[in-house]
């Protein structure tokens, strides 16, 4: 188990070597992580930027096992109905079962994670695009300056929405106020295996439009 | 204006400083921004997490002047509304009014960024906070990955969704299909002035919860 040191140390990770293998990490161990490693990483997810500036942000972090016991119930019952629609598309695709299996073994670990942090906002979402998108644009980059440093430090880390079916059992299990918003789920632990590494993607030129969608300059065809 | 080889230095920058050094940069030069360059930066975005790792993602490279007029003219009529709630909220507050004036700047400038990036994301939007959350949760991770290159590399950016208030002439200016949602604008450029810089938060124990929402055994009082 790294100390604090190598959490600073880590955090000097060059940004392209953070971004290149970050990938969700779903299989923890239950060891302990201090509190100064995760008041790091949420230190630099509140560096993200936000709507207006408006930092309308709340960071719960759970340690407690009836807690965590209840956001595990509420992952469960989300991924009993979800993991039928998961497994129907995933057939026959390595990769996707691959990920099926983590997100699994996930829901079957649940409240061993030592620490789970939950990003909450402040605030109404307007039912336009315009309003959901400030409204969620406003916490996901601090989510991923989360993931980022996570990764940087070898902390695993993976960011689920799946507890969150229930707004009503999620404001109940936390204490959140009506106000209050709880947008992503992250449990957290220093990696079983293989942790982070490389990761794929489809060529850039391929989902890159010039001035109208259709308009695709940048692929070889 | 930096060339290729100094992009691919910058993108080194460990993930801490660019982190804590990331603003919006709204104040941006006219020269031009290579393609190069531009793909760089998309290509660290797609690096993103997204739910199920569907990568359901397009992104609009706008560089046609008519294109950049039409969504600098949706720009500036969400911001005529907007700016008076703005400006009643920041009355008395000078890093608020300073905020105003650069967005004010933007809006007066729109179309003279070289280049203005649009992410979009296929898919349908549930109603629910989970559906929204795990939504807009598969886009803007890739926009603060998109930024925080940006940063790591000089180039001025920032997010914005105010163009974004009508999805039908979004749809129309960018000819995307009914299926697409434009989720992010960030107009890029080299910055005019100051340009990247440290950033103040609040201090993160005033808004960490231990297990229930109002216990906050970090902070001291």
């Amino acid at each position: 188990m790294p100390d604090f040191s190598d959490v600073s140390a880590g955090l000097q990770m060059p940004l392209a070597e953070a971004m290149q293998t970050q990938r969700a990490v779903r299989r923890l161990r239950p060891d302990p992580v201090d509190d100064e490693t995760v008041l790091e990483v949420l230190r630099l997810a509140t560096k993200a930027p936000t709507g207006g500036n408006m930092q309308g942000w709340e960071f719960m972090v759970i340690r407690d096992p009836g807690v965590k016991h209840q956001l595990a119930r509420l992952n469960r019952q989300a991924w009993s109905i979800y993991r039928r629609f998961a497994r129907r598309a995933a057939r026959g695709n390595i990769s996707q079962a691959r990920i099926l299996s983590a997100v699994q073994w996930q829901a079957d670990h649940f409240e061993d994670a030592p620490v789970i942090i939950v990003c909450c906002l402040h605030g109404r979402v307007w039912p336009s695009t315009m309003g959901k998108a400030s409204f969620f644009g406003s916490i996901f980059p601090a989510v991923q300056n989360l993931l980022l440093a996570a990764r940087a430090i070898g902390l695993g880390a993976a960011l689920t929405t799946l507890p969150l079916w229930s707004r009503t059992l999620v404001r109940r299990t936390l204490g959140l106020p009506h106000t209050l918003t709880a947008c992503a789920v992250i449990p957290m632990g220093w990696p079983m295996g293989g942790g982070y590494g490389p990761t794929t993607r489809r060529p850039i030129e391929e989902i890159l439009h010039l001035d109208h969608y259709g308009t695709r300059p940048y692929a070889s065809e």
